[in-house]
């Protein structure tokens, strides 16, 4: 493992592939090839942009960097914005939709499940 | 498990208690308590505010939010700003120094070591 220092817009956004995400992009910041148990992605949500409603069998560590948003989460919607951090445990399932300008956020996941 | 969705203000900063810490507040924002697998921290640092010179046999994942800073690297010193991330691997010699006004920042840890 290596010591890695770079700012976020040297690594390439793509396009979220899941089914029925729509106007996100994401930058594996820190991924399996840099280090051994969890990774750093940050996603970019254009106005409107939502992730689907999904469930996996792992946790989600988030942290607001810029603009807001709605969590669903079982059902109920939580509302966010820069400055917040949740915690969505594993099995639950979960959306998150921009409701303004940009959003941005990161989202930490464990690389062993 | 539980859902934990709230604005770092919220959770309260303390001094940083290691040996050679100076001018440094951590905010466990999710900790053990919370969640299985890594924990997100936010340290806030005062002008020339830092940390010990220090080794630990698990790794950092950093995101720099606000400011700009000196990371020591194995005794090289690479400077980094707010939207740089940072992987420090496990048991590499470390310290992080504020260079400019306010430096906030997020740093995980593994809590299975």
């Amino acid at each position: 493992m290596e010591l890695k220092l770079k700012h976020y817009e040297k690594i390439e956004a793509t396009d979220v592939e899941m089914e029925g995400a729509e106007n996100v992009k994401v930058r594996w910041l820190i991924s399996e090839e840099d280090a051994p148990n969890f990774a750093m992605r940050m996603f970019e949500f254009e106005p409107k942009g939502h992730t689907p409603l999904h469930t996996h069998n792992y946790e989600h560590e988030i942290f607001i960097l810029e603009g807001e948003g709605v969590l669903t989460y079982e059902k109920k919607e939580y509302e966010f914005k820069k400055g917040d951090f949740i915690f969505i445990p594993p099995n639950k399932e979960h959306q998150i939709t921009n409701t303004k300008d940009k959003l941005r956020l990161l989202c930490f996941i464990p690389l062993k499940q």
